[in-house]
């Protein structure tokens, strides 16, 4: 079933310099229409906005995430540790290769505008009548199957689970690194080589040599970094909510019968919350900067407006405030209502938090425990010994910030009474 | 008329490390829809799908080549040079920056496909109703005259055309280092630094410190293995022959009456060939790819399968010949057409040629020599010093390349006659 | 005083690719024969014996040093802040280039044998009868003793003492980039261009405006790193406690009456503890390794045995414990002794301990404080807000090891009480 | 004989990130005493007196040339080409780590004064009385001379020869790579992932796969700048040839009975032609700063002056001149002599030359040629497909520089004819 190419293929890239394919399976599966439309899908959402060089899509991330996959088993196998099986991976590089399909054009936002779920629709496109299906079922019958059990965490092998999924897994490794190198900042440079040399498959878990506990250290340093520093930019925040706002307000005039001077499919069966898997293909962020483009001159002022606002990049402005409670945004919302405002349109409140490492989840389940392997084959959770990442565990940070149209706020800011005035005047 | 900013601004780039802004109209520049609308057009066009690295945009590259001039004025600024016009740094900050505003999608195949001209399109937005145009006007009156008439070599101070537009200009030193840095590769590596360092106004012309020789020898070879490496990879050909064949075969059927199951303003004017500026500037990357997404569909069939084609990355596969006339490819074309295959979509020659330097233009002119400056104020051209710029001076590269459908050839490949067949079996 | 170069001169730097000199002052100090000794000692003392790369010496790192003092000076200057004493500039630029002018060899290991400093030692070399002295005679009189007074912190103009000595000094900045550049670790990559930015001169001190905080974050985190990684290495650890022991036994057999086979000027008055400015001058590592190897023929074994250790790098062993009290070393030594070892050259317990980042001195001082400024004007204490910093400041870290030659151990092993020899054996 | 050890060590390199040794030979043989002096031993002898980065040592590059070496045959090996003899592994390895152990200090000068050569100075380490021999004998008797006879290219099979030595093995490779970090150009930037994937062993010799004919060209390209902006840099001449005078100074002196004031072991057998195998070991640069430091305060003027000169960096000047023969050269030595400059001293000619590539050697031996692997198993010689190494192959460069000491001529130049005068002033 695992069948080798006649000679490797690799693909030059610029964070692991090489990615190296040596399975027919991995071949073709990067060959499908599904796998191609990746490259569709920027890996960071609207952060271009912000960060002009964070133009990479999910498809290169995909494939370091392959890379970084294959080159853990490649170390596990030669070290022939007996708690690895073998036999599992195929499976494992196809998870990995495939984790991140059924991401929609600027998923974060999509997802939350529409309550959808990338994962459930990585599974469906997985199991579904596409190409990826044909290539998965020529390795064997079933083996779709157990791919998107891998993915969706249901596999009966934990251990081939945890390898894809876990709190340092070749996922979140490709990204810190990618999306550093891609925007030109230095917080994610993480040593990958040291950390794959010390990852060990133990009991069902993929565990870490207690050598490296520096550079997990370091690693969950650089995590925390890339998340205040990138992933919640306050401007990559402001045009995320446009987005939202623009899907919010399609939603709300196609259920007020409101007839679109351009519509295109699947746009509607996406509004009304109703695609099949062929459709869901369709999306990607060519078709949805196209159609916003085209919304720009819509009738309704609303959504022209904010489809101008993210095409031509004129985002919202922001504040940070320091405590936030819901009376006071109820006050708010009625002063700019009252001030001749959308309430809501005109103002979003944000407050993004990150929990850089924890011992245990709110279930009180240990899944996202790092565990450090010591010589005499004992584990230990990482906050035991490490002092800094004891330090930062459990910790939730957040900043308040709201989000409103400057030029509005400026035409009605005299309206507004004092104490609101000075929130917007920093 | 000259404004700075009151505060710097910065973007951080991943090439350049920050890109700095100090003018009130450079600002204002980057923040119109027309600026804003290079961030859907790709630096490389097709190229990502050979180098999926490289998915960076000509919003991009164009902050870079603002960067590096400004940085070259400052120099210029700092030592004082007299040769140095002062009064034109604004204009050429401007010029630098917008210089690539009138590309199209993927541009050199539409160009090629519609007989469209970039520079042309860029003066046109320039001098049209746009918000580029208004910017400019602000500085005063005729300036986006000015800056245009710098973008077409026509502006009546040669050094600030100079600048803008030589062999060792700003343009070609960030595409090389940016290409380079998103592809992965190292070949573009020059030391902008020390060439920056080097370069002075000199009578009419930027020339560079013969202590730099070296350091152009460098840029020279790594600009050859930059076209050869990347520019002109096979595989980078096949899509834009995949590309062109497209709007070919879309022209025609424009021709024909076909009537389209999909279609997009402005694409029939685009076909037609008369777009208006604020039609040309809807154009843009993620349009031509919904199209083309759209298309796979078309009932066309040449045209349909040439959209699947290039959207799932199926090229046509490519075999390198050693010597090609004139009859031979009628020969072979009317072989393959009496085998059934189309004549016109099912086999392309492709002949890239690059002259990495040139002493002279076929015209005879000097605009494309590089000048070395020596400590008594003498300046002599390059290839005169350096044996290795003598060495490629005039060399005219190329490789001659067949393209055709792998799939459709093999089906017919026994109805060819044995020469020919032999042509394809590498 | 303050005199250009006719032209600016350049040296490359693989950390800050070029150190711009711009004053004759800066490029004579270079050129005298007490900065060019700083070639002759290496940046990181022994550590070149763990991580092979740390073969650079304190002449690039100084040199370092001047260049990011300069840019700061220079963004000051470019800022027009009325806190910054323009006047200041040069007296700042060539404590910056001399700090570390009177290191000795190795010197962590041999200050602490023989009881110097190497401030005191910079202090003398830059007041006493040298070209160095010469030279900055020559800018004005007393100006040797300005310079002194900046680097004992002892300046009337405490900006200028903060600019050259603080918890974010260019010091600093420069060994953690160059530390990392040379051993090859990335820990240290910290984003100098964005600090640089942001540091403010304000009322006396040097701030750092509040937008920075996630890069001073980081800044602190890859300090702590380092030195746990890279400075602390207990490899290196090691190597200086051979050379403690080496210099240890020398002015113990010097004490003795011991004949040396071989001496050179000036060891004798080095080990006596009275050394001329001059004589200082002529120790550098080149010396200190000649004797050495050639000590390793000396008659006195222990003297020999330890010289060859370090030559040729057959370094002590090391085991980690978990804690350590006095009596419990007590007894360890004499077990080693009763078994045969020797309990002064055979056994040495080691406690690193470093302190990432603390609000208060233990003299209650705050000279230690990164501040941040906001936009009102407003500073505050780091630590008061960013949760990382609080969660690290005032965290003595820690780790007990013995260090011991494992041959000797090995052939006494049996002779060693139960529990002890259980210590050794990990 | 070949024995791995039970985990593989691995030591940080900021080149190659990791350099692997899992063999216990080569651990050993790092540990040696011998190879340890390679830390002592700069890879660039006196560049690092131009480009301060140039620290490094022939034990860093020996551990590169090391992991090439191993990555390349560990590429054979995976690939189980037939034309790689397997056995052969392990004395392959130990020649490319062992290949510069003969270096003396500041090689290329110390050999061209005493007529020494290192490479014979490397195998006389291996079979002589050394910690190297002793390991070496470990593998199996006779293995020393198998190691020496692949070093000294005699050994009877020329893969491995032409593995360890060819126009593009592991020692230019590392050195290209090392040097160009160090010192922090970047023209050394090679793409060695590329070029150690496309070596393929073929009937006896290494050759490269076609489709790298541009990384190789770059290569060529790099190692040319290389030679010309670092390794021939004038600066870096005007050291070696004080280096020379200094050397050739001392045996002048040493033969006219002078008495030293100053004199360490080996020096005097150094100087009279005839050392030892311990004698020269015991050579390192520590040795030679530690002696030249002392005869700064010789009595003889000539040696104390440029022992100063090396020391303090106050080089010779120079001047480029365009030609010169034999006649001008005696006719210049004449008119410095009668204008009272020492004739042997104080003026010195240099004419570096290096030969990029050719296709034949002097001898007509085609041992320096880089071959082409096609397809079909064919072979042609680079420069019959490349244009760009055809264009440089047998290009000779060099140019001509007069050193002299400029205080002195300055004092003197009124006294010269006018046509000698008008040499010097540039």
């Amino acid at each position: 079933m695992q069948q080798p190419l006649t000679e490797e293929k690799v693909f030059k890239d610029p964070v692991h310099n090489y990615i190296h394919v040596q399975d027919v399976v991995i071949w073709r599966l990067i060959n499908t229409s599904e796998f191609q439309r990746l490259r569709r899908i920027r890996q960071l959402g609207t952060s271009y906005l912000t960060f002009h060089g964070a133009e990479h899509s999910r498809f290169s991330h995909s494939l370091g995430v392959y890379e970084i996959t294959r080159r853990i088993i490649s170390q596990f196998e030669r070290g022939e540790y007996t708690d690895w099986p073998k036999e599992e991976k195929l499976v494992a590089l196809c998870a990995a290769l495939l984790h991140d399909l059924g991401h929609g054009p600027f998923s974060h936002s999509i997802e939350e505008a529409f309550g959808m779920n990338h994962e459930d629709w990585t599974c469906r496109i997985i199991l579904g009548d596409t190409e990826i299906n044909t290539v998965l079922c020529q390795v064997e019958p079933g083996f779709p199957e157990k791919v998107a059990a891998v993915i969706s965490k249901t596999y009966d092998k934990p251990i081939v689970v945890n390898l894809v999924t876990s709190p340092l897994d070749a996922d979140r490794m490709d990204y810190l690194l990618r999306d550093a190198y891609q925007t030109g900042v230095n917080y994610g440079t993480i040593d990958l080589d040291r950390i794959l040399r010390l990852l060990r498959p133990h009991k069902g878990r993929i565990v870490v040599k207690d050598s490296g506990m520096h550079a997990v250290e370091d690693y969950l340093m650089s995590r925390y970094q890339m998340y205040w520093q990138i992933y919640f930019h306050p401007v990559t925040r402001s045009s995320e909510i446009i987005l939202r706002l623009i899907f919010r307000r399609a939603k709300e005039l196609m259920n007020q019968g409101y007839t679109f001077g351009f519509l295109l499919d699947p746009l509607p069966d996406l509004i009304r919350g109703d695609l099949t898997v062929s459709q869901y293909l369709m999306l990607d962020e060519s078709l949805i900067q196209t159609v916003f483009n085209l919304w720009k001159k819509e009738e309704d002022p609303v959504l022209s407006d904010l489809c101008s606002r993210f095409m031509d990049r004129r985002l919202y402005k922001y504040v940070q405030i320091d405590s936030m409670d819901m009376s006071m945004i109820d006050d708010l919302r009625a002063a700019l209502a009252k001030a001749g405002l959308h309430p809501d349109y005109d103002l979003e409140i944000d407050f993004p938090t990150d929990l850089p490492y924890d011992v245990f989840r709110k279930d009180g389940s240990t899944e996202n425990q790092i565990l450090l392997l010591d010589r005499e084959g004992g584990v230990r959770e990482i906050s035991e010994v490490s002092d800094i990442v004891r330090s930062i565990s459990g910790i939730h940070r957040g900043k308040y910030h709201l989000y409103y149209p400057q030029n509005k706020l400026e035409q009605i800011k005299d309206k507004l009474p004092p104490d609101i005035q000075k929130l917007f005047v920093k």
